[in-house]
């Protein structure tokens, strides 16, 4: 099963033996590791997640398993991605400082990351679950993506580089087939995999199986997934990688980065807004979430602004790449040619990162990988009216992205879902 | 200069002692060196091409140089690209067996392929200054766009063999940088390395690096050709890279080969079907050439309809990979989605293809890489007329891609502009 026979699964009770000796843990934590208390709180779908504190602190060892946890060992996955996890943290730290946890250690062998403790950062996912507003998200998420995906692309990196990069992370190929499978065709046929709601979304997850144009606009999506290596991606930036304070927001768990679409994780984590958006009524009591509906709906509308905002700014003060060069607009004292460019690469972005919506969406309710946000809803005839909402505007996007010129109409749209004024 | 200090240029002088104990030398000519005959043939851009005849025959022997041959070695450019070049020819003789030549040798250190000597094959652009008809170039090379690009793509070849091929051609970066500045970039402005026919061309060259709309278009097409991997393109497809003889066509020098759209290739060999129309008019005399006009369009039409039949074939026959799945459309009864899934990308392939026939036209006219449809017609006033031609259909193609919907369309245009019913 694993790649390597030298690997061994940490637990609680082996894990402060076996990095006792490691500097960055008595450094941050404290040398004296029988002092050191371990959790385990890993609730991803991958891999094993310690926090461990000692009496300088606590800190985070992630580890990853040699197969799926979600599925167990029949299906086995590389422990390399826990390579690219940390090479890509590297890189994100350096484009967005700040933003991600500080790596403290790397062993390859172990698969094994040492990281920052982030304190008191909750995922986003649950915040919003519980109906917690944070003021800060759309901000430092739009700059995330913005600073990453540009600086990660033939915009600004030198081209051997960038390429020596694509063909580093080509190498994160069964993590790729991952979401190839799960999110762009496994939720369109009987895949035996999925589950949904049942028997409450029997009849749409039906009509959705037999949606020609949707089928084949999930295809080109993955197409364009597959074949498009513009810039270095999280991979899955959804509500789940992302921890908050209402003063901090950290982007964690980038084991899925390779060079894809830029528009891939700004529609995967908008997607994931407006799952929460339609979840909301699954959680509230007494109609006591409508400010809620409202903040997510200022979320992914303010998202989508301060990515274009700093992207502009990037784009106008650090466009040094070999693509839309300076010689062919600015130095011949054609400013507005640079900026029809951008105009037209934005706008690329804007209609791909609505497909990519539209199937994580579906894929999130239809096929393995389901969140929370529905899950926790109990009642499964609520959580079903709140599914079938989700993955009405999932079809709409996913169809219609080619048509739809603004967030604020989606944003629209969802309001009528959520109003039962469209079905 | 060399990556490696064991390299050594190969001279008419030194290559029969220094491949004398070559097997496939003496398998292919005979063993008795002594007896070889060397001739240097090299008219490329790049490289040394040897003909090396002994008692049984003859073989091409080609050599890489570390540097550009065209510009001198103040451009290094890596030997490398001749271990690209064989993998290529590799799997080109897979994908299409016999359209490539047959490999006998290569040596990586001193970047020496050894190859079948085509008799009495000539290249096809001289063939077509010459105005002569090749009957089978049309279905030959269709065929073989379709096949090597179908078969290189996540339409046919497994996920994981795919991601690592693009790895290993992604170290092909000096050579796609060659492509990125000279056909995207150094042709719109006034770059160093530029000629054209000069007076003539003075006005329309400075209009063309005036033209907003067709800077920000050759833009999006380095774009889409530095960040779109989707299949192991040729890379260098022009008329100079078919050799011929009335009952076959083979397909040389495959250097430039990296995972790229789809479209490149077929955009560039049309391309120089249309520059060849419009250089006859620089070589007939008694207006002998209206035939071989004709024949040119009809090998632009037919080419682009041979590729679009075998695609189709291939679509419907050998789509085993993770694209477009089977899953989703046949095995479901629903072929028509199939069939859908295919329109769509043929008609993305058909947009890019005008785009990238529209760059090259522009950069064999305007930027260092010349042909010699143009480069031998003597009287430059005639040249810069056929240039014209050419360089306003390139125009139209480049910034009109989206709007044009056929083959016929762009022909009839190209015959308005050569009889200049337009200008």
């Amino acid at each position: 099963m694993t790649e390597n026979s030298d690997f061994k699964a940490l637990s609680i009770d082996t894990l402060p033996e076996r990095l006792g000796s490691c500097s960055s843990m008595s450094e941050h934590i404290g040398a004296d590791f029988s002092q050191w208390e371990v959790q385990e709180v890993g609730d991803g779908n991958l891999n094993l997640v310690f926090i461990v504190e000692g009496t300088l602190g606590k800190v985070i060892v992630k580890q990853a398993l040699p197969y799926v946890r979600l599925v167990g060992d029949s299906w086995p996955l590389p422990l390399k991605r826990s390579y690219f996890e940390y090479h890509a943290l590297k890189r994100e730290e350096i484009r967005d400082p700040g933003r991600v946890p500080q790596v403290f250690h790397f062993d390859e062998t172990q698969a094994i990351i040492i990281m920052e403790f982030l304190s008191p950062h909750v995922i986003l996912r649950y915040a919003l679950i519980e109906g917690r507003q944070l003021p800060r998200i759309a901000k430092d998420l739009g700059h995330f993506l913005a600073r990453t995906l540009f600086r990660g692309s033939d915009l600004s990196m030198p081209q051997r580089e960038r390429k020596d990069d694509l063909a580093l992370f080509a190498d994160n190929a069964e993590i790729c087939d991952i979401t190839e499978c799960l999110v762009f065709s496994e939720p369109y046929y009987d895949a035996p995999r999925n589950r949904h709601t049942s028997p409450q979304l029997d009849t749409i997850v039906a009509e959705l199986r037999a949606d020609r144009d949707l089928k084949v606009a999930a295809q080109c999506l993955k197409h364009l997934f597959a074949t498009n290596s513009e810039t270095m991606l999280h991979g899955d930036l959804h509500s789940g990688s992302v921890m908050v304070t209402d003063n901090e927001t950290r982007v964690i768990d980038p084991e899925f980065a390779f060079y894809g679409p830029m528009a891939f994780d700004i529609g995967m984590l908008l997607a994931n807004f407006w799952m929460s958006y339609f979840s909301q009524a699954g959680h509230e009591t007494d109609n006591d979430r409508e400010h809620m509906r409202q903040y997510l709906l200022e979320v992914i509308a303010d998202t989508w602004k301060e990515f274009k905002t700093e992207f502009t700014t990037l784009w106008r003060t650090e466009r040094t790449g070999i693509l839309y060069q300076k010689e062919l607009f600015e130095d011949q004292g054609d400013t507005l040619g640079s900026e029809q460019a951008l105009d037209q690469v934005l706008h690329k972005i804007w209609i791909d990162l609505q497909g990519f919506a539209g199937v994580e969406i579906h894929r999130r309710i239809l096929g393995l990988a389901h969140n929370a946000d529905f899950e926790t809803i109990t009642d499964l005839d609520k959580r079903a009216t709140c599914e079938t909402k989700a993955l009405k505007l999932g079809r709409h996007l996913a169809v219609n992205c080619n048509l739809v010129c603004s967030i604020d109409e989606i944003n629209a749209l969802a309001e009528r879902l959520e109003k039962e004024l469209v079905t």
